[in-house]
């Protein structure tokens, strides 16, 4: 990762994208945020309808300028002309310290803002959900039975564009007191490891298949 | 797990809690709510503040009826008073189908709904938060480096109670259509595996003092 953008040279920085706990901690980088959303699969959108806040857990993808999530095609959560805040945030382990108030985790998290955008065009969405397909399992769409009429119907995707964002990311180790230095308790970081498990078929298959090649996706 | 909970046998089920899409997986059983909760470490907090939502990623931990999370003393999605929803899930697996439209994740989800309340009395917020820390390392409270009174006054608990929640989960196999399992490409399940890395000890320390026990928490 580069140096830390300043807040104000990014277009991605807004009154309200702005990060104000933890600064230190936030960038504004369109790189960054790339990178976080490019490394993750799930993303939780944040919706308000009459005041009250709606909060759905969804896969999600990006291409080029826009941030792309599906669902049921009546799914709440794709919320064309709303507005929406879309989280996604990668746990990447704990901070042990030794006073309670500097525990922390080590993560990488981005937060966008937008209008959600329905996605109508039936190539245009078959385009998109073959980027997704290939996000998790790259080559794979060509493979799979293909797409029909109804499904592609049934299967709604809405995408945002990436224009206020913020990233926030804890990479380090544990920053206690220095008066605390010495304090006899263990401190340190304990990461979390993902990793994919024995890949388990479904009943018997032809020889020759293979499940497809992992992919560092989480 | 034990069997599904009709949906009108819980108190949990509301209209708001009541998941639309994909009924099937989806339960209002307190245990299982408990049972998610309490084996995940994050969540996310949407709120809505003159109609913009916000998603914010925040650690939480479970007393009872009441589900805690924390954040700076003046962080915005502390929410007091406000209606905030809930989400919390846990990401298990990969499901490759044969076509598209059945691929699917294996997760365990729960969304609460509730009025956040704001924990002020110093002496119930620093018992949470030895709950906190006991969560993620049991028996480390008493060997940390005591609280003292700023770390708490500048530290914010929020709650609310669990009355309206629900949770969805997938845990099975791969759904292709009849017609379709032999088509020849690979289908199966792919999961994920977590677990803690070795702890890395944070500078030089005395002999004896060793990291907590790993606690699957994540």
């Amino acid at each position: 990762m580069s140096r830390r953008t300043a807040d104000h040279e990014s277009p991605l920085h807004t009154d309200r994208s702005h990060v104000k706990r933890g600064p230190n901690r936030a960038d504004y980088d369109r790189d960054r945020v790339d990178q976080i959303l490019d490394a993750s699969l799930f993303c939780t959108v944040a919706q308000s309808i009459e005041g009250q806040p709606f909060a759905t857990p969804t896969c999600h993808w990006r291409d080029g300028d826009y941030l792309y999530w599906h669902g049921h095609a009546k799914a709440r959560n794709l919320a064309p002309g709303q507005p929406v805040c879309i989280n996604v945030t990668q746990f990447d382990g704990l901070v042990l310290a030794r006073s309670a108030f500097h525990h922390s985790v080590n993560y990488r998290s981005v937060t966008l803002f937008g209008q959600a955008e329905a996605v109508t065009d039936p190539d245009e969405k078959a385009r998109q959900l073959e980027r997704f397909v290939d996000k998790i399992a790259p080559g794979r769409w060509p493979q799979l039975r293909p797409m029909n009429g109804p499904e592609l119907k049934g299967t709604g995707v809405s995408r945002i564009r990436i224009t206020e964002a913020s990233c926030k990311v804890r990479a380090e180790g544990v920053n206690d007191d220095a008066e605390d230095v010495d304090w006899p308790v263990w401190a340190g970081v304990v990461p979390l490891q993902r990793q994919w498990g024995t890949p388990e078929q479904e009943r018997e298959q032809p020889v020759g298949l293979t499940p497809p090649d992992p992919v560092e996706l989480w």
